[in-house]
């Protein structure tokens, strides 16, 4: 069973700050938002967690492995370099969505995110030590069946665009609500799902209901772990042996009892 | 009559180097991606471009006023400093999307985006300085009306995700459709689009699709200029006049001529 | 007694880089080698250890806190991210440019600085952590009276650095002769020195003998502690107190025990 | 004769900010440092400038080649960024150090560093496109011969960094007091240096003058050019001409003349 530990991370007042006094350049934004995100992917992957951009003023991690003093010191870092400051809400949950829902509430409660006086909240329970375990994290990580060779060599870059964002809408929906598992978008045409305990069945299912919806074919390696950066690489490992293989869905652990795979 | 000067880039071999000799951290991927996104925000801004993330490996942008030596600078600096290295194709059309197929092409013929001796591909042909024009960029920018009160103030994060992504593909797919128009989703609840040569009842029709389609409220404002950056800022102007007026559509020329608005 | 665990960070064959196939940017090399700087200083640091930026293709670090694998971790992040490998010599001991000495050793011994072949040593024993301390480390931060007031708002902005580097080079050379300690100018009119355990009347020498043998007039606070950062905090408390009281010299654990100053 | 366009850049209030309302971390402040440096390289770098880090809170730059204008949207892109915003003064000699003492008084007329009511200066004449000509710009690369040979790959790395600390600080104050020239330390064994125009005997005696005082071993290569960019990569190009030939002054411009070296 998991026990996912996740992050709500939100940049206090941003919609106003980036209008005051007046609006600010597109571009110093979008350096600005990247870095943060590059900065926290960092603070957070330092101490084996994962950082998806998400809204970017609004970020989801998850945190199995940093207690509250890790938090507090990677909000502290983000003050003493940044332009804003950031709130974090901290819940855990076998259902990632669950526990991300606990972590949302944690933030409204203290006040709104465009309210100037609402700075750097830090609340929440992070996992205690004595309760995590070597399946707390499910990570999955699905990408599209040769994206290159059918899109990104054939296409005009934005319709390929627009076929993977469909095929990534299609994905969190239906993981959202049949398993209310966090899917995110991370780059080229690679989606990283943060699940409770699925079987590979599961994950088949998701696969095929993407190809029927939105034509779209995925394929998708699976790892546990007690953090997200070991359930993640294992996942990435798993993907792996779904090209050489030309599999759909492979989960690590599987592998690992049938001696073929590699933990991480 | 807009003349949009449009450059894909693709990171060259992304895919194998990602994986080779074994899959990288995916922490240190998305550092490295976003990074490298928001140094080509400010090489291209700073000669008054506008790039958009898109897919991290495949980002594009509106290039108007950078000429070919200006795109080789971007590449020399990206090749000093990152384990990776860029190709860029440049095109124009006063259709967005019909100047970007013409970058995608010149890419692909020079060679698969995973062929590993295809390296820094510089191809294509910037609009010369003679034909430039100050309505030559019009860039629309959205936002999701009172997002913060109805969304992230309520539900959980990744629900408001949802309904944000929801809104932005439903807008994206119908802006490419009907007016061959290229829209990015730039964080928060914004989406940035290039237009060609649009009218008001046409962003309204688009918000009317968008709120009919799937529920999601959206105001724009729209601007006009020579580069992206002085289109972008009277757009980003004309979307706080909608603000402050609750209108639903501001277009910044028309604000100049009323006498209500700022041009930059 | 101090037990200094110091790390030197070597960039893999960056001379022959820098050149090849021809002299690369001088502004990217500069962006590269800050930014390298800067993702060290946030690794080390979130451990608790502190980085001094030194020749950038060399720098030197207080690591009491990490292990081998955290080194592997920062080993690993940079290979992902950067165009170039470095290499770590880890060693232990209570005079802080012995532990150096040994460290710069350890990579000598596994080959040239330029050549290719040396790619990422990791090398040397971290201090164990049953043998760990509340005194291992012990750090005096030093600033020039009343820089502003004297140089900053009056000379030429390079007389005043040529002043405040003198002050560094005097300062650097006599702490390294005086008490095999390591000194830093850390920007502004700052230099961090890493020290044995001195007494408060072996600081006050430094600073006298700065003032006597080049004109430059020195305050010190101190502090020690399990960790540089816990060190180098006190330390800045303790310089506040100097502020505050005018005098030259302040230690941290004096003021503890005096209950007017913060441990940190 | 040159016409050295001069900025410096300093960072507004910073010596209270990083004690207010406490002490900030060292490693964040490094990292800040750092960063913001970085970014400057590229912004001035991107228009054929050279930016050298100096004291961090202060720095010089070469900008020939950038208008007012240009400044200005350096200083927005920082304040929309960073924590801090910045002042610029802007002046042009044939004598470097004239220029810059010319900039530094702009902004002390303009008041204190550490004055939190002066913000964002703006200041100053930078030369004329009209005026501007190809021999504007003279840099001096030096480097230390065999630096690795003799000190990397034999000394404590402390030892090797005051050895090549006391060669920068004999040749900045030379170059200082008998050409008004401006040196800076770049990261391993390197050194440029901002010239008037001078003759190769010049930089010889230079060289034996850090040789006979402090026993280190310099060499040079020197460019002019209408740009820092331009005139810094001709040096660097000379250098690799000492280097293969094993002497101690190239003067890119003379190479030209015997058709050996490469104008950049």
């Amino acid at each position: 069973m998991t026990s996912t530990q996740v992050t709500l991370i939100q940049i206090d007042n941003y919609g106003p700050w980036t209008v005051t006094p007046e609006p600010r350049r597109e571009v110093d934004l979008q350096t600005l938002q990247s870095r943060l995100y590059a900065d926290l992917s960092q603070l957070f992957g330092n101490r084996e967690g994962y950082v998806f951009f998400t809204r970017f003023d609004n970020m989801i991690a998850v945190t199995n492995g940093l207690d509250r003093d890790a938090h507090a010191l990677i909000q502290e870092s983000v003050r003493n370099r940044y332009p804003v400051t950031i709130s974090l809400g901290v819940a855990v949950d076998e259902r990632p969505a669950a526990a991300l829902g606990r972590a949302s509430t944690l933030l409204q409660d203290a006040g709104s995110a465009q309210d100037e006086t609402r700075q750097e909240i830090l609340q929440g329970d992070p996992l205690p030590e004595a309760e995590r375990g070597p399946e707390d994290v499910q990570i999955a990580h699905f990408d599209v069946n040769d994206a290159t060779g059918k899109y990104t060599d054939q296409l005009n870059a934005f319709d390929t665009f627009i076929h993977i964002e469909q095929g990534y809408a299609e994905l969190m929906r239906y993981m959202r609500n049949a398993h209310d598992s966090l899917s995110f978008f991370v780059g080229g045409d690679n989606v990283i799902a943060v699940c409770p305990d699925l079987a590979e069945e599961e994950y088949r299912d998701a696969v095929d209901h993407v190809r029927d919806m939105v034509g779209v074919e995925l394929k998708v390696g699976v790892g546990r772990a007690r953090t997200a950066q070991d359930a993640g690489m294992q996942a990435k490992h798993a993907l792996e042996v779904c090209r050489e293989h030309r599999t759909d869905v492979e989960l690590d652990w599987r592998l690992e009892e049938a001696g073929a795979g590699d933990s991480f």
